[in-house]
């Protein structure tokens, strides 16, 4: 689909997504299938969320500057971007801002097949101490995002997707579908990352 | 407010809520409000989250019916309440639904201060190898609720509450607030909860 449309994945520093460099993800298909078969997915959400990624893909800038600046306002987040100093370093934000913008288009159109559970493995293990400030060489104090945040998260990478796609959609039941695929894939998401965290994963 | 009006909470088997012998959580009233400001939450939510109380509550058996319709028809997640035969332990099901019952309420009605604190801290650790299963004095294969299965029920445990409130709210504006408060806190609890399962929580 349209990964590669008009985003020079190769081009982002530090994005290794399908490289064969990876580890396995010690999470098996199986398990994903059990995740969403809990978080209620349907066919219909994957039509939902392809849909949503032609809506969201194109305004990934716009979204993260949402999302930077909610970051930006809370001391204990913005913390996880602190350089050497102490303060946070802007090149570390500006590079994990296009892996990030990279991930919207990827949450929406990528299969959900081995290669990308080894990425989801990966980027779990990028917000744990085993890798974090790895990627792009950075000193940081901080050595681990905590695990409650990851799972907070779900709320404000869910709630302020829906004016981005209630501007573009047809009607209320549209952006509805879109929005819940989008909820279940944040959540699936959170759940899968959760699992370089704890042993009773 | 309503906790104590038409449940007798004291004689639910099991239910300790406000009891002095549990155990004071590690989670701090700080921790809490950071987790609280990172799902958005705000003074409307808790409105919301009363008035959606009051629509609930008299309706929880209904919504543990579909609750539990969506457990039983998941293998890997009925498994959690097999009895020492291996098949699902209609007494423990029981137990537990009404203490799940008079969650429903305490979710919308109770001030989260640290005796709620204490009561999360406790369900979180029945759900872990910790406790499981000693409430009920049952003899259960199953010794822990897998994390990433906490962090997943969010989708179901929120999705299913939204015609419980359309049923009974009087505009659409109204079902969102409430829908959204209740969101809101369904994370918190699953980030709360997460706290036994990891050393990086
Ligand atoms: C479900 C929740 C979250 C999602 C979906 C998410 C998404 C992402 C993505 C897509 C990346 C770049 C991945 C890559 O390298 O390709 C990333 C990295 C990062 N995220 Fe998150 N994130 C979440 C939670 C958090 C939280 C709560 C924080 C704390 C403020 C945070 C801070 C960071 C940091 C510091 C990095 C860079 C890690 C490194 O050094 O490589 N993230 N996140
Ligand atoms: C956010 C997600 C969840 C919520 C809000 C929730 C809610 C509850 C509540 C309110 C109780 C009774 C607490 C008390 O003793 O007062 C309970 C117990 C229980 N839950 Fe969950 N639950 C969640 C996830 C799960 C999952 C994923 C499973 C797996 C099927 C599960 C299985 C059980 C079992 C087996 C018990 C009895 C534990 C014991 O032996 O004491 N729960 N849950």
């Amino acid at each position: 689909m349209f990964p590669a449309k008009g985003v020079k994945t190769s081009s982002i520093p530090g994005y290794t997504y399908g490289s064969k460099t990876l580890a396995t993800s010690p999470v098996s298909l199986e398990d994903l299938a059990r995740l969403e078969s809990t978080v209620l997915w349907t066919d219909d959400d994957v039509a939902a969320l392809r849909r949503a990624g032609e809506i969201l893909g194109p305004q990934a800038d716009r979204i993260l500057d949402v999302w930077y600046g909610f970051v930006g306002s809370h001391d204990f987040l913005i913390a996880s971007f602190a350089g050497a100093d102490g303060t946070a370093n802007p090149d570390y934000l500006g590079a994990v801002r296009a892996r990030f913008a990279q991930w919207i288009v990827d949450v929406c159109s990528r299969d959900r097949d081995q290669e990308w559970l080894d990425y989801q493995h990966e980027i779990a293990l990028r917000h744990t101490a085993a890798k974090k400030n790895l990627t792009d060489g950075v000193s940081s104090p901080a050595s681990v995002i905590n695990l409650r945040y990851i799972i907070a998260f779900i709320v404000p990478l869910t709630a302020t997707i829906r004016p981005f796609l209630a501007e573009q959609a047809p009607d209320a039941d549209e952006v509805e579908a879109m929005y819940q695929a989008w909820f279940k894939s944040v959540t699936i998401t959170a759940a899968l990352w959760a699992e370089p965290y704890s042993p009773s994963w």
